[in-house]
C-alpha cells in the first residue's frame, strides 16, 4: 500500500485495477500525494455505463482531495528533467520539444523517432481519456512553460471545445502548434470513442478551426515528426526557393515534381552558376546540372562541399536540398558507406562554413546492412546541427508547412 | 574487341565512351550480333546538337546493320529466365511481374524492394533514352509474353504519344499495367529532358490518357511497388469492407481514417461478432471490438488465429488487414521477436486454412535490431503467399486501386 512507504511521495504511477482506484485515490490523499496517473483502462473508453459513472467518481473525489489525475487509460509523463519517463530507452537529455498525445503507444512512437534524428523533449504527456488533466490544461501550460519552444499534439477529441479553442488560439501566437488529429472519418471517430471515449468533431470543422487558430495542421505520424524537427533546426528561410542536389537522374526528376507539388520552387540555375559547376565536374555526360542537379559518379570529382559552396553564394535560391541516393551502388556495403561518409563528411563542413540553409534526406535503406549507415549518418547530421528526412517529399512538405507558418507569423506581426 | 571473341555472340552490353559507339555497331555487325545495349551516356539526354546528332547516326546505322538497340543511357535488361542481370544481387528465379523503366537507378530500387517481398520478375528493362527499342516495343513485346502477368512502368517521357497510347490501351486489355509518370511539373519535365532526352507532356493530358486506356496510374515508387506486391498475391475481392486486426489504439483510429480516406468501409461490426470476440479474450478492458479491433495485451490470450477465423466466417466483410505494432513492446528485443513471431505463425496460419483474403501491414522499424525480424517477416509471409505493406494508409490506397481495377474490368467484360 501506498501509505507504507516511509518517505513522501508527490506523484504516483498506477495500474491498479479499475475497480481498485477510488481506494487508491484516498490513500493517496491520506499520504499528502499530489497527482496520480493511471496507466488502468476500464473507464469511460469502455462505452458502458459502469465504466463512464467510475470515471466521474474517480474525477469527483479527487477533486474533493485536491488530487491531479492523469489518464485514466494513458502512460502518462515523460520529463527528462525530472527524471521521470514511462519507457526505459528515451533519452535523458532534455530539449524544447513537448508533445502532448491522447495515445501512450504513439506517444512512445514519436518520442523514439524524433530523437533517432537528434531532437530532444522538455516533456511528452500520454493523457489518455483526459478525465481531468486535459488537453487545454496541458498546452496552457506549455506555452508558459520556459523549457518549450515546440508544441506537437496528438488528438483524437476534446472534451471542452470552446476552451481548448481559446487557448490553442492563444499559445499558437506564441509557439509552433502542430496538430495531427485523428478520429476524422465516421469509422475513426467510432474507435476514438472506444480508444479513449473522445468525441472527435467532423474533418471540416477540424480543418476550418486549426487554420483560424494558428495551428500547423498534419496527416500523419510521419508528417508531425517531420515537423518537430523541421522547427528544431531550420533558422527562418529568406523563401521558398529550393536547390536539390544528389544523384540518380529517375530521382531528381521526381524531386523536382515532389518540391514542385509542395509548393516550393526549383529554379532553372543561371547560365553562370551552370557553367561554374561544369567547370567542377569536367564534363556534362551522365549528369543534370540545371536544378536539380544530378552529378552521378562525378559527384566525388567535384566534392558535395564545392557545388554547396556555389548554391550558398548564388542568389536565386533559399534552400539547398542534399539527397543521398534511393539504394547502394553496385559496390560491396563497406565500400558504399565509404562513399556516403565521404559525401556526408563534405555536406556537414558546407553546412559549417557556409550562410545558406540546407536539409539532408536519406532514404530508410532496402538493405538491412545499411541500416546502420542510416541511423549513424542521422547521428552525425543532427550533432552538426542539420534537419534530416526519409524522402523528398516529405522533406519539401515540411518545407512548405514550415514557410506557411513563417508567412503567417511575419503578417500577424506586421498587423500587430 | 568483340570481334576477337571466338564464340558467337548475340547479345552485348557496353559501355564504351560515346564516341566509339558507332565503331562498335559497326564491328558488332561483323559478329552477327543481334542486340546491344548501351550503358553509355553523352546522347540526347546531354542536351547538345552533337548528342542529338550522335544518337540519330547511331540508331540509323543499327538499322542499317539490323541492329537493335537498348538505351543509350540505360542499365538494359534484367531477366532471370536467360541468367541476365545489370545488378549482382537479384534474385536468380523468375516471376510472373514485368518491369520497363526509364531509369537505371531507379530499376535497380523497384526489383529490390518487389523481391523483399516475395515477388520475381519476368523481365526488367531498363531503356534509357528509348534511341531505337521504347517503352512502346516493350510493352508491346510483354503484353503477349507468356511469363509477363502483371506490367510496371516508370515513364518520364514517350516518343511517339500515339502509337504508345494504342499499345498501351491493347496491352491494359489484356493485363495489369501500373504507370508512375514523372516529370509532371515543369522543373520535372525540363529534369526528365536533362536525364533521358524526354519529352514529358502535362500532367493533366497524363491523367485522362491514363483513365482512358485503362491503366492504373500511381504517384511514388512505393505505390508502384505495392501494386507489384498487389497484383501478385490478391485473389479477386469480393468487395470494399474491410475487417482490422492489430494492437494500438490510435493506430486503430489511424487505421480506420487511413482506410476511409482510402474509399475502403470499415463496417462496425454485428452484436454478435462483437460477442464472439469478446467471450474469446474474456475481457473488453484496454481492447477495441467494434472494427478495427485492438486487442491490446489480450492479443496473447484469445489468439490471432481465432480472431481471424471468426472474421473470415463472417459475411459482412471482404477482406483481413492484419497491422503489427508500430513500435516494439516494452520488451528487451528478444522477448519482442518471440511475441511477434507467435502472432505471425497465427496469421500465416489463418492465411492457410481460412478462405477469407487477408494482408499484413509490418511497419518499418525504428530500431535497428527490430529491421532483420521485419525481413524475416515479410519473408515467412510472402513464402505463404500473404502480401504485405509498409503502412496501413499505403496497404489502403492499394486496395482501393486494385478494386477500382477489378470493377473496370467487370465492367469491360459485361460490356462486351
Amino acid at each position: 500500500n501506498i501509505k507504507d512507504i516511509p518517505e513522501p511521495v508527490d506523484h504516483v504511477i498506477s495500474c491498479v485495477p479499475a475497480s481498485a482506484a477510488l481506494q487508491l485515490i484516498k490513500d493517496c490523499a491520506t499520504k499528502g500525494v499530489k497527482a496520480v496517473q493511471f496507466f488502468t483502462s476500464g473507464f469511460s473508453e469502455a462505452g458502458t455505463e459502469e465504466g463512464k459513472q467510475l470515471e466521474s467518481e474517480l474525477c469527483l473525489l479527487a477533486h474533493q482531495v485536491g488530487i491531479r489525475i492523469i489518464g485514466p487509460n494513458s502512460y502518462g509523463v515523460y520529463c527528462p528533467k525530472g527524471s521521470l519517463s514511462f519507457v526505459d530507452d528515451f533519452a535523458k537529455e532534455s530539449g524544447s520539444v513537448a508533445l502532448i498525445c491522447q495515445s501512450g503507444g504513439n506517444a512512445t512512437y514519436i518520442v523514439r523517432e524524433v530523437a533517432k534524428r537528434g531532437v530532444r523533449f522538455s516533456k511528452a504527456v500520454s493523457y489518455g481519456n483526459a478525465a481531468d488533466i486535459d488537453e487545454g490544461n496541458l498546452l496552457e501550460y506549455l506555452a508558459t512553460d520556459p523549457d518549450t519552444e515546440i508544441i506537437i499534439a496528438y488528438i483524437e477529441g476534446v472534451k471542452n471545445g470552446k476552451r481548448f479553442s481559446q487557448i490553442l488560439k492563444e499559445t499558437a501566437r506564441i509557439k509552433p502548434v502542430i496538430v495531427l488529429k485523428s478520429g476524422i472519418s465516421e469509422t475513426g471517430a467510432r474507435t476514438a470513442a472506444s480508444h479513449t471515449g473522445s468525441l472527435s468533431g467532423s474533418n471540416k470543422v477540424w480543418n476550418g478551426f486549426l487554420r483560424q487558430v494558428g495551428a500547423i495542421r498534419v496527416y500523419s505520424l510521419e508528417e508531425l515528426i517531420d515537423m518537430a524537427v523541421t522547427f528544431s533546426y531550420l533558422p527562418p528561410l529568406s523563401g521558398n526557393r529550393v536547390g536539390i542536389l544528389g544523384m540518380g537522374g529517375a530521382n531528381s526528376v521526381l524531386a523536382a515534381d515532389d518540391c514542385t507539388n509542395a509548393g516550393l520552387i526549383v529554379p532553372r540555375f543561371s547560365e553562370i552558376i551552370r557553367e561554374k559547376i561544369k567547370n567542377l565536374i569536367g564534363t556534362e555526360a551522365g549528369t543534370i546540372l540545371g536544378n536539380p542537379i544530378d552529378l552521378s559518379a562525378e559527384a566525388f570529382e567535384a566534392g558535395y562541399y564545392n557545388i554547396l559552396d556555389i548554391l550558398a553564394n548564388y542568389e536565386g535560391i533559399d534552400l539547398s536540398i542534399v539527397h543521398f541516393p534511393i539504394g547502394p551502388f553496385p559496390f560491396p556495403p563497406s565500400q558504399n558507406k565509404m562513399i556516403w561518409d565521404f559525401l556526408l563528411e563534405d555536406v556537414i563542413k558546407a553546412h559549417k562554413e557556409l550562410v545558406k540553409p540546407l536539409i539532408v534526406v536519406i532514404h530508410i535503406p532496402s538493405r538491412s546492412e545499411d541500416y546502420e549507415w542510416m541511423l549513424e549518418a542521422q547521428r552525425k547530421c543532427s550533432k552538426a546541427g542539420i534537419a534530416t528526412y526519409h524522402s523528398i517529399s516529405s522533406a519539401a512538405k515540411a518545407m512548405a508547412r514550415f514557410l506557411h507558418y513563417q508567412e503567417r507569423k511575419t503578417m500577424s506581426e506586421n498587423q500587430s
